[in-house]
């Protein structure tokens, strides 16, 4: 699993117990589904179809870094499924873990179109094969 | 089930396709399924521990309005079952739904602690028991 | 009076003196007016022409949990006047009332157009009515 | 009235019309307030008490700039009273007008408390009388 | 120099040490030279092009009031330099200052075009002009 | 350079001329620096002290994917000097570059303090050492 984008626990972040709102972390977890499948499938349309069951295991606080990290597990025709798991950066504690997120691709008119895709690319190596 | 809170959808609620950014709506039902708990345990500090899988069955666009309706399942001794979905207010599409989500009432070292209640309260009702 | 939408109070949601923001809870009912009349109305654009005067009366702190109320009071031709109140859930505190809030029905280029209602009506109703 | 604070108006800021949100400016223009009689009553817990009647004349649109103007009406013992408008800084519309806004001096404990303020203090003034 | 855009430092406002976030001090002052700049330069289309270096001097606390300055420094065919300076209101300590911010117009294409201005005009001298 | 948080451009993240806003790109870099510094120094308060002249190379759109790169120039006594890139995910654009950030350690007075650092260490490193 790769871990990029990292997020500082900020006020405006909080629930009012003062530790990081749930909300706030899906929505961070949904963004960074949606951009890393964009990448991978080179398509600006992905959206998130389907997320299994989350389990909440550690909370965290203001100052926290977190990190967000994604893992694919499967390229389907029109899908991408992804696994994704948060952790506090400086403890490695495991905040929360999804063990499967689809997204899909769709078409202009919003029905799932086939993304063409059938591995992991890395950007790298796709601007020197068109160079 | 009971829908109470009603969102419109704003330009700072979309994703960068123009529909509703599914964070957003994740980070609303997390709001909702708090304070529920919250009125019904008399506990102001109530987290979530758990939910079941999720399926975006329908996407919203701006303008539109949004209603999320809660339905208790179960109360355990430290903990809230809840059953949850947010439907389009004027068609009456369902947007999402979850199964199942678990809430829990923690003390003041953040340890689950028993709330001591069993069955659903209307504030109405205990405001007039008080009386 | 009909109570829907419910509001935690978080702490992006405080003044600097640590108690709700009053420009939040404005913004908040201007929501709730908007949305309200589009239901009503069954027009999306539909505009707050004005708000008779504003007692705050309660303040809020973190953690509160404050619900929204709205009641018709008259159907002009191209208008809705209602009636608002926001109220701590728990407590009943009335937080602030404003008794009169006219909305206006727009037509595309702005002007304000008849919305051709005359009563309160239910989404459920609707849907019925028309099967 | 002198007009000191501008905004810009961006996508954040829009309501679903695609018009400035009315809920903005009603935060905008209470912060502004809050902020007025703090610098003037050398207090930094002043709340907003009372808002008088709003029209909301003119709207406004995405790349529109406004700026806040404030007059001082009155001191009272622990309140200020000021008169609010905001305009559209290119044509000088006006788009809102409220002629009073009363604003409370709070001690520790929330009561109102005396301010001890007569008149309008400029901030260059006091810095030379205090040398 | 002229100082407009006051801002009231508010919890949403503050990094995780309980300080003014520094990001949200640059998005103020990055807002406010874009705004003067169109107002100046009556062209809706000004971005900025470049900011010399800054210093963080002081820092700022949660209920601090600060204000934002802004000098002209030269007129140049398709850009305005400015210099910006954030202060605290009360103190008059400075926050930061950044010497010069290079603002552009855009064209429709987004290629720089001349703005034709060459020196500071105040909105109230165009429009009697115009009248 | 490590390239690690991503941001995908939403709504919210647009001026009025519908291009990413300077002003959020400016906070997403100045967050990702503290995080960065924090991870490194071991030391929850650092702060911003010094941003060199910052060139708005290219803009970005809606939609549009960046990341934001970090590269350590010099560790101080009390303070670490950084580089900055943000780069368009898709098309490897450089968005901006600053070469010089400082960051400062300070200590519970707010006074720098010596960090003790060197040189850059990996968070997998260090849980080794301890073990």
């Amino acid at each position: 699993m790769r871990f990029h984008t990292r997020k500082w626990i900020k006020p405006e972040d909080l629930n009012p117990n003062g530790t990081l709102f749930g909300g706030n972390l899906l929505a961070w977890i949904d963004e960074e589904c949606a951009l890393y499948s964009i990448i991978q499938l080179e398509n600006s349309k992905c959206v998130t179809k389907y997320m299994s069951e989350i389990n909440f295991q550690h909370s965290a606080r203001q100052g926290d870094i977190v990190e967000i990290g994604i893992e694919v597990l499967k390229f389907g025709n029109t899908s991408l499924t992804l696994k994704c798991e948060v952790r506090n950066k400086m403890t490695r504690h495991t905040i929360i873990t999804i063990d499967k997120v689809i997204m899909v691709t769709l078409d202009e008119e919003g029905k799932p179109t086939p993304h063409g895709k059938t591995k992991v690319e890395f950007v790298k190596d796709r601007l020197q094969n068109r160079a």
